[in-house]
């Protein structure tokens, strides 16, 4: 049986103007790896609800979970939860459990739970709520799309709580193997390693660093025999070592 | 008039499995920004043909300047300058001039430009070369797709020696404001002032670092003055500045 698979989409115009790196579909990708989960696809899109809408239309109906970044705060610009209430063609209100999880946050939660604060309570009809140890406001998970905030401790936060929730699958084990030459000396072979074990994926990344041309040559495979015996394999043709 | 758009696609399964951190679009996002070309989308896909051509041709259609980067190497996995042709419906095969290029890397090009080398000399017909100072092997541009490498290094080479070729726009200019404050504390009054000024962009990113809330708001205008006026009263409403 094949693995689950995921996409992500990154929801912010920061990210796409360059005024921010983003580190959440990175952290996001590394935890899927480890759970057997195959994140297929990442999206950057803006604040834009066509662009959001059509994001999480495309990518539900393809994959098995998709995650989503940003645009979940009490700011004008917050606009996800309410682009995913229509992309999903539900309602979305203030609800009773968001607001109790919202109000920990404040001494006085009657006049601190402001009507624009209530904002992040919205939560679209049929949603389960996604833990926020951090700040409080919680994300959600809607049928197969898990909505989360775009600051990375907060993310990273939902995300550790929402992960043993999901089915995972076959962890994919991989070997590196670092080659101190320039790809066009090792691609004929390596090409045919490849041939010869289909059922192992073999990548070849080339680095230039400080003048210096490499490749790293990634093993990857369910299987921990067949990894091990490809990657010897590769390191007898390419090393010394 | 609008400004010239664009869309990234990054190419490989090493961003996906989180192996490695994409910098490449962050970079490409930061000197579009310089030129008025508004970045719209960025797509992270595998080194899988079908979803290549698929982003490509989704793509291309939709803006003005799609980039890509990684899968042009000479190793098995390198199928980027292929899925373009396809996706185009044009023939590749290698070029003389893209071989040339090439052979200046080599002291014995005939005997050292092998066959597997050559692989990176395969240019989909009716593509311009873009040049690569660092390895010598092109990317190319075929109408507007523009094609470029993986390694960090070597894009920002060839993206620098693309971008001065393409049209540019309104240079957007932003000014951004720190405020100590969480999002729930200023959203009322920022959400006044962005409605009260349809025409600048007011973003609000909040961060949570070691343990203390705050946000930056970054204001956006092709207009000084009134990216100068609505930057002020900010700064006036949210901070002691």
């Amino acid at each position: 049986m094949s693995n689950p698979t995921a996409a992500m989409i990154v929801i912010g115009d920061e990210i796409l103007s360059g005024r921010t790196q983003d580190t959440n579909s990175n952290h996001l990708a590394q935890q899927l790896t480890l759970l057997g989960i195959d994140l297929k696809e990442i999206r950057v899109v803006s604040d834009d609800e066509r662009q959001i809408i059509h994001a999480v239309n495309a990518l539900r109906m393809k994959y098995t979970n998709v995650f989503t970044s940003g645009g979940i705060g009490p700011t004008h610009d917050d606009i996800t939860a309410d682009c995913i209430a229509k992309a999903l063609g539900v309602s979305i209100d203030v609800r009773a459990d968001a607001r109790a999880a919202l109000a920990e946050n404040y001494k006085n939660p009657e006049i601190e739970l402001t009507e624009v604060r209530l904002r992040m309570a919205r939560i679209p009809d049929g949603a389960t709520l996604i833990d926020n140890p951090i700040s409080k406001a919680p994300g959600f998970s809607i049928e197969n799309v898990h909505v989360m905030a775009g600051v990375p401790a907060i993310f990273r936060a939902m995300l550790a709580g929402l992960l043993p929730n999901l089915v995972s699958g076959t962890i994919i084990q991989s070997k590196t193997v670092n080659v101190k030459l320039k790809e066009g000396d090792i691609a004929k072979k390596l090409g045919v390693i490849a041939n010869e074990n289909p059922d192992v994926a073999i990548g070849s990344y080339p680095y230039y660093d400080d003048g210096v041309f490499g490749c790293n040559l990634v093993v990857r495979s369910a299987d921990a025999v067949m990894l091990e015996n490809v990657t010897a394999l590769i390191r007898k043709a390419f090393t010394s070592d």
